[in-house]
């Protein structure tokens, strides 16, 4: 567990094996390798020199932490990796020593580095992500016409559709995805121009040993050295800050349904044999992930804190990588170490929360009778809108308005709901007697239609959804 | 001017006009015609009463301080437009007033005249922004193979050339201009959704509308309402951020590169007949605007200022529109709210320094021979790494650096440069003697080969880049 | 209304006014007019030209429109000031005009002029803030001892109390209100160095003008010039955005409990002589402040909405400033103009947070008894850790624990509740049958035992908050 | 190394060790540990379980790998801590293993560990705090009176003396060393409350074992539990910020002044013995740290590097605990882990740029004979402020800016400065001829006295700035 505490609980132990300190020099070292390898198939140093260099490029062969330790007063893990691959080169051949890093420099190393690291771990990242698109498309294709209560401002509004809540949290959530991609691909290039960006000790040579070593390293080359321009690093930085946006809506969404109170939706089936089974199909009481110390009836949603607590760092960690974009002149002095921080804690964060997400989603149970339940505990004030639209054409805007507002304060629980209300009104009414057919009113009241009508121009936003979820599922890019 | 003092001096007056309260407002009754016309079209509501609508949805109509007053205690300013503009209408048409904002609501007026002014904003900042790289575009071609003293660290590295400071300083600017024009269109899409996001007033008509109000303000639709789904608003929002990085990365550059003591630039020339006319070919003394309140021989460079400062900023507001997309359900407590005010900041941000910088741009004024004096100043020191992998086929990788920072240590000003110190030694050092030819020697130490070296990889990206602005320039987007 | 829409929305019209143009101006030329008395007083300057001077710093005397165009070019809105001051004095008086502005310099107007402003903006933020907590402690005084669930990462916990709710919002409220001031008399002091700290043109006399000009304005003498050392200014930027999150933290709760499916709390009773008049006494339907635009049965939260949004951007805001520290030399470029933008926004939030829980805390309605169904539809789960620590003295920790987990899972809506369970259970089985007294195990299921609990250390920590806010109350400090 | 290797790198050894999962874990146990005694001593749990718990409160007996994996399914550290706590103490004494965490909570336990952790790092930062400033204060007692350029916007504005710059970074350390122990005394609090805040679980003995625990671990009580109410928290965290932003603008003027072009000042005596000790009294070639990797003539500042990254990152993290601030009612979902993770972060920081500063300021060299070279190559137009003061009184203001301005346009490189050009004016010009004394004029003129100026202030400042240093590092705090 290579990283503090408090960091570390938030994220996955994939990511944190991939970030940490083994892993990072590993990836330095491949750059070594393939640096040697390329000068030495273009002939800018001596073949065997290069078979010397890639041969010991291998993270086993060294000590990590002193490497590590070295590179706080040398400000750079580059630095002790070369002098370290030289000097071990040096016992087995003194003159491939001499080759090490040939005209190339720290940050060439560090940031080709770190876009092998980012690819991999972007890899993990979609893995997730897609399987949590897939639980969240299963649970879509599966509830057709589901009327929910739909909230905003945090009160109840009208009716909407459980097809359409998940078709909302999927849809950026599979731009994400797709976002990722191209984001990344712009994004993760060879960084290769030498002390200063020219590629000033290479001469010639430099445009074929620039080729080769993207070759090498499978990583597109860039018009120019992208040393002290990261545009594009941070904007798929950036991507990452919406994806754990887009999970922290998902998420606090979640935590709202489940809580015990509302209880729309729960994770997770109880274990068979438990005692709870026979309620397997009730309610359940929440997100439920891990038992509380102390309180044995909570079952807290830890799998949704994880998520929530990413979404509120992302946000900071990306004005990080902006802050860190002005910096002075052929390299600056701290900003692109900071955005190398950063860029780490997002990657933490956004598996993090990709992943508690996915294992959240894989077992989450929906309760349409629940659904429905609440709807209806609002004695049909949500149809108060319909209700408006139909008197407005028969007695005018503003009596439309005063009319159904009064009829709103009229609806007390226990007593009759705005449709009974709404028609002795009707035949009360001098303005409306004789003006309003009760079939038609009644059927501006209709539940399940209202749902049917959030569902309709969704039929094909769901197979396009399953569809660009399968493209990317069946085509593998990391 | 419709802002705070502090905030408007950081921007331009066409964005605080695009951004003042009468400016909104019409764009909310953009969308109020729109909709009354896409709906009389539809027949969802009388032809005459769609027509009476749109004739009255100009602001000069209305008393707008009034309508910003009423919109505080309402929480939106789409209401109290709303119920202006259906009271002035019926005092024409009473039975059009009804028909006003039919089975619409607020978010969808608000997002959608958002969309209307940020495609005018982003107009705006376009403008500028191709401007700024038509100068540097017209520097790089007319200064081919100067050669500039390349400081990493802050600290004098190597020899590189001044074509290459500006595209590195272009081609994020470039790729930032690309990238509004895609993010953009992703993103600024008609919002119709009614209450909750259904259109479930509009039954089957709902699709009818929605394209016919889509065509009306020339937007694209979207598949998915996404009031709540901001990640393309934030993926845009993101885009602005990485503009004013790329910005505050060139504004910090040159205020270093024009601070008297260095003074290789210098913004503009000094007004014909001036008594510094004299002078106008010699280096200035810095990136010249405004004059101090108190000290009449200094010239403050406020457009770095005003950049710098924007670049500052802008990681903060992107971090603000990425804390808000975690909204609650169907329609959240405030993030909406947070999310259009740190957008307009952005706008601001984005145009002040693009503005800022284009005008500085505009004359400003390069100085080959000074710059040529800072490398000449460094005697030699600049090379070092060019001697070490001279000597270290010769005589090793430990042997050849020690020896170099020997020499380097020895070089000191009014004293011999590295060159002829390595000269020397070569001479006296019998590990060298007759191993190194002097002219090979001396070629590694030239200051114009270093440029022509750094210039040639650059010439089809110089070009490129050309191409890419010329059709940015003549294929208007906004 | 001289704010962007987006921002002012979320502002108050008070603190708007003092942001606006024409009181910034004004508050600049009292600061002119204090240096000419104060030079004036001290022979610097002839003290009739201080007199002209004086008499004509009033901001209705000049076209604020223009000087704030004017400062765009000019870098400092200080720069034209002084230029039209001194062109007005010069028409009266020219000799005086020379002496407009002697020796100092544009920050020195600006900084000083802040620290007006700013003592005005913090004034009007501890009132409503005083406000807010006076409603808060009239209810926490009003209600002792009722029990409410206590939910922990949103899952029913245990029983607290209103009273601890109430004072666990009302104490950091406290502190930040406390904090203000003393942060404030620290940071609000006389900005005075000309142009470059060291009042170079003012020689021997610079002490007494200092302390004449300090003594002029009210504010303290600070012992060095601060103008590029801003921790004291952030320090209180820092104080404003905690002060928005304990909003945040107040807004968020009040969202939750007032949402019609808990309606523990509701904001307002409504009207006298509506229709719902008869259920005054009945839980509301939420914390009730506009209308939506198109849902009469709604009532929008907008005052927490704009809490909610203040708690939301205050944090981007406060890492604006301290973004801005790393002042370059004597004088930065950017960073004190971005400060100055941040802190007005940071004063926009806070006031909009504070007024708005102010207003919406004067009406709001607890409802003790359906606090207590919700306690009671737990069925006594909120007991479980009460229990455990029953059983485990008599049978161990783990049976304790598990025993106490299976009997959670049997408790089922409709079904015995966990005591009737458990008493049961204590007969049943073997290792509690006889160890377990009925009567005290009941004991430790009382709810109002456990409210009366959570209240009893609060005795002492309510008489102290309300000593506290009185003596705030009774000493005005702005 | 229990970090990210790209965080570890800006830290220290003596902070990652503070905060790496065994001193974590420990901190935790020390919790235990009191809580067992203070609850033994009052009697609420037996005396000899007290004793069985509190003797195996000891990190190295536990698997603190394990410990980490298990806290992520968990959602807390504490949840695994307490289980292995008791598993063990139930090896030895089943009856004790009941009485383990009695009646406490996983946060109070984690909070109150963090407390104690934050005190010894925040005693690390001080003792580096104070190594700096009295490094910066020895330089300043040494160096009485030596004239500098100051720079304004970049530009050279005035005399002012190295006193008034070093003090000027001084003042805002020395507070910050002030307050981060005044809001450490007000954040560093027992947390103590138990599942909900009440310690509705100790009835009676609630307050003696709150007393008693406090007394413990010697932290303060709380006069309320404080676990969803982190104002005092944050406030530390703002004043880690405030410090990382002051030790920011000093590295940022360092490595301006340190860079070669300018060369004011310089890191470190080369090595005695190195072939650079002739020049050792000579302006250096910058704030040397760190070799690069193919730079032998290059000395990068590290130090400065990773202080600047610090700066530059800490506004977010202190944005992230601002952000953290509305939880959820009597826990939240994510709030209080980002807090925590973000607390670290800061930590990180600011001892890092504390201590890179601390040892780049301990052999920091000064070079008056540069300061002054660099004053005089301005040909005097430092003194043109001055120059115009002189002349308003005789001709009147606008004549006197508009002479001064063309004097200072007529200066040039290698011609007259501007007292000689301003001497022969007063003899051409008409309106001065006479009326300026030559000896008054040059007066104006003097370096000296404008260091001597700048100083004079500043004598009783420094004495004081002095004292607060003796004093503060005379009473050790933490």
């Amino acid at each position: 567990m290579s990283v503090l505490v408090f960091e570390g609980f938030l994220s996955t132990p994939e990511m944190l094996a991939l970030l940490e300190p083994a892993s990072v020099v590993q990836r330095l070292m491949d750059f070594e390798a393939a640096l040697a390898r390329a000068q030495g198939r273009c002939g800018v140093i001596p073949l065997p020199a290069a078979q010397a260099i890639a041969s010991l490029c291998r993270v086993e062969l060294y000590d990590v932490p002193a490497l590590i330790q070295a590179s706080v007063p040398a400000g750079s893990l580059a630095l002790p990796v070369v002098q370290k691959l030289a000097e071990t080169v040096g016992l087995f051949d003194p003159v491939a020593a001499g080759y090490v890093h040939w005209g190339s420099t720290s940050q060439d190393m560090v940031d080709s580095a770190m876009a092998l690291l980012l690819r991999r771990s972007l890899g993990l990242i979609e893995d997730d992500l897609l399987q949590l698109l897939g639980h969240l498309l299963d649970l879509a294709e599966a509830h057709p016409a589901v009327p929910v209560l739909a909230r905003t401002l945090m009160q109840p509004a009208q009716v909407s559709s459980l097809r359409h809540r998940l078709l909302n949290w999927i849809q950026p959530l599979l731009r994400s995805a797709q976002a990722l991609r191209e984001t990344a691909d712009a994004a993760l290039q060879l960084q290769y121009g030498g002390a200063v960006g020219t590629l000033g000790m290479l001469g010639d040579q430099a445009e074929a040993v620039s080729a080769a070593l993207a070759a090498e390293l499978k990583l597109p080359q860039a018009a120019m050295p992208w040393h002290t321009q990261r545009d594009r690093m941070v904007r798929l930085g950036a991507e990452l800050g919406i994806l754990c946006g887009a999970l922290g809506k998902l998420a606090r969404d979640l935590a709202w349904l489940c809580q015990p109170e509302i209880a729309e939706m729960a994770e997770r089936q109880p274990e068979p044999g438990s005692p709870a089974t026979a309620n397997a199909s009730e309610p359940g009481r929440g997100f439920k992930r891990s038992a509380s110390s102390v309180m044995p009836h909570k079952n807290n949603p830890v799998a949704l804190l994880r998520a929530l607590a990413a979404a509120e760092r992302a946000p900071q960690r990306v004005a990080g990588l902006l802050a860190s974009m002005p910096q002075e002149l052929e390299r600056g002095l701290g900003g692109w170490h900071a955005e190398l921080a950063e860029m780490s804690g997002l990657l933490l964060h956004a598996h993090g929360a990709t992943r508690a997400l996915a294992q959240g989603a894989q077992g989450l149970r929906v309760f349409p009778g629940r659904m429905r339940e609440q709807i209806e505990a609002q004695q049909e004030l949500v149809f108060a809108e319909a209700l408006t639209l139909c008197l407005i054409p028969v007695m005018g805007r503003e009596p439309a308005h005063r009319l159904v507002e009064q009829l709103c304060h009229q609806v007390a629980p226990g007593g009759d709901g705005l449709l009974a209300l709404a028609q002795s009104r009707c035949q009360e009414d001098v303005r409306l007697r004789g003006r309003i057919d009760a079939g038609t009113l009644a059927a501006h009241f209709n539940i399940d239609a209202a749902a049917a009508q959030a569902d309709r121009r969704l039929d094909a936003v769901l197979v396009a959804a399953r569809q660009h979820w399968a493209a990317l599922s069946d085509h593998p890019h990391w």
